[in-house]
């Protein structure tokens, strides 16, 4: 193999795949980066075996030149040491030859590096995946439903399935829910597929989504998603990326959403947060619990109280309050995390009860919706 | 006590002082962040026994009331929490007032904290030092002597001298010199103070000048320090700034640099700091062992070597060579850290031997010197 290649574009792409390298793994051809050099275009691939991303770089953007492919050829470079490499090279042409016995030169300016390369045969093949279920999303809105539910995952491996969250298709309806049995976070939206596809009791693990989320552009691009037995696939602009399905039956989270509430209580989402924050300042050595109440009028009091520190009074105003006079205690941390998570301006939180589940939505947007429970304080 | 204070001087002064708080600390007064009112201003003191920080809101600036006295008096509170509750506060103006067994209500809008406070009696006094050793110097001037020297200490707690600056004052100037006896760096400058003024065998901390560097602003302002037997204090505005010294003699580096030089290479700083980065690079597990040579004609050749994972080379111009040819391996980390901390564009290196310590100056200012020993290699 012999390339000569930008250095941004190979910044870039090495930056890119080298996050689905752990420096972890046992398998030592994973340590690496996989060049692999057609005519067309130079396609890099790291792995862990549990995520893989492949970013290809073409050999011409808008009839400018960005590689030169003097001979095709692969090779795998250590991951560690070509990430750092690529970032410090003085000129904006790289020049990639594989020499004898791996050994490969990497040359910018008067600076050559020769990095010891491993064979590219001895990598893994990336998983076969047909296009069978596929649907289509603009990345802004996959972005902001990965954010909005992955927060919410168990991060205890007790129960391996709950570190998913689990994704839902149906009559062109697509949902992520996650939940750690503590609080549930849910998003649904509308997508471009056909009524018939359907998916069911896909998890794909919050690690992945979250190096997704990082990996995928701001700009709003149309990304593919495509869902087989045990993998998932989003194809992005030059970017795949594959994550494995994790195994189990996810619970059914629906059974323990309340379909009524008792009491309701519409307030800005902004000041309920803020509040709720700096009643936990105190309550750290308390589990983080923080009590809401409704008072008389239009008002609802945020309180926290550990003997040994201190206790934080705060009132605030409510835009409506109806139904029967609330008092619950929560862990600050799950209700500060769900109205993070919400956009709106707006929400309306519904009550069961003291000890049942409480649910909280965007008054605008039925689409989102976030379950926490309460805590018993005596 | 009872004082209604801007939020922004309030949240300033705090943070400023909390820098000095250790949550480690054996003593439990010294958790605390004490609050002084009084007539003119209110003071707040952190400390963890060895550096102390005071910071002073006076009751006025520029006409304008930042603080109302309502009533004098002391309190301690505990920083961990009082740190975390001035960034919440709702609104601009935060009322703190000292109720009965020293539980303090903090009120800013409608939210009230009541935080567990301690009896100021109980912390400690600060050191009383007198202004006889006095030296002015601008602030700037002084946090650039800190940057220049402090990364040179010692880390190690075996020779516990070492991991402070040593100051000297000698007929108005001031030098500083940090070494851990593999390198020495040293920045001398001239200050206003009476040729009769001397400093000897002062030395400071580095982790109190890293936090003084930290806690200066960065605009021009003049700071004066004061030199006790076993304190410094550095007085900037509203800030007074404590240190105990380090006890011991410090060795004399003096005799270790080479008053003269075999070989003579002047390069651009970053140029140079740019190949040994790169060269560095691959070897992490080679002890950061970077070799330099002269080679013939004007150019200078850097690079390293190690057979597990690969080589570099590179070659850069030199401005000038001259003397005995050079090959010399050193810790790259010694010289990046060296070069890094030298502003000036273009250096001089003084060559004795490649066993010998080489001497890296600025050809524009002979007030600053790093000294870095080479290492043996097979």
């Amino acid at each position: 193999m012999q390339i000569v290649i930008q250095r941004d574009y190979l910044a870039q792409a090495v930056g890119q795949v080298s996050k689905a390298v752990s420096s972890r793994t046992t398998i030592p051809i994973l340590t690496g980066i996989k060049v692999a050099a057609t005519s067309e275009e130079v396609i890099f691939t790291g792995s862990d075996a549990d995520i893989s991303i492949q970013a290809s770089v073409p050999v011409e953007v808008e009839g400018k030149e960005i590689v030169k492919v003097v001979k095709l050829g692969t090779i795998v470079l250590p991951s560690k040491y070509v990430t750092e490499i690529v970032k410090k090279l003085p000129e904006p042409l790289v020049e990639i030859e594989v020499q004898d016995n791996n050994v490969t030169l990497i040359r910018s300016g008067s600076a050559e590096f020769n990095l010891n390369g491993l064979n590219a045969d001895e990598y893994p093949k990336l998983p076969q995946i047909d296009d069978e279920k596929l649907l289509s999303l603009s990345s802004d809105l996959f972005k902001s439903m990965i954010r909005q539910t992955s927060f919410a995952v168990s991060t205890q491996e007790s129960r391996p399935i709950l570190t998913g969250v689990l994704w839902n298709l149906e009559q062109s309806e697509l949902s992520f829910v996650a939940t750690d049995s503590h609080r549930v976070a849910l998003r649904k939206v509308h997508v471009d597929a056909t009524e018939e596809l359907e998916i069911k009791n896909v998890v794909i693990p919050a690690k992945s989504l979250n190096e997704l989320n990082r990996i995928l552009h701001d700009e709003d691009e149309v990304i593919e998603i495509v869902v087989s037995d045990n993998q998932i696939l989003v194809k992005a602009d030059h970017i795949l990326f594959y994550s494995r399905l994790l195994e189990g039956t996810y619970p059914d989270t629906s059974r323990i959403i309340p379909q009524s509430s008792k009491s309701q209580v519409t307030v800005e989402t902004k000041q309920l947060l803020q509040a709720i924050e700096r009643a936990s300042l105190l309550a750290k050595d308390m589990k983080h619990v923080v009590k809401l109440s409704t008072i008389a009028g239009d008002r609802i009091q945020i309180s926290s109280n550990t003997p040994e520190v201190g206790k934080v009074v705060e009132h605030i105003h409510a835009q409506e309050i109806s139904g029967e006079e609330v008092q619950i205690s929560f862990n600050s941390r799950y209700m500060i995390e769900a109205l993070k998570a919400i956009d709106h301006p707006e929400i309306q939180i519904g009550f069961t009860g003291a000890m049942s589940p409480f649910i909280i939505r965007p008054t605008e947007n039925d689409r989102i919706l976030h379950l926490v429970l309460p805590v018993r304080t005596y």
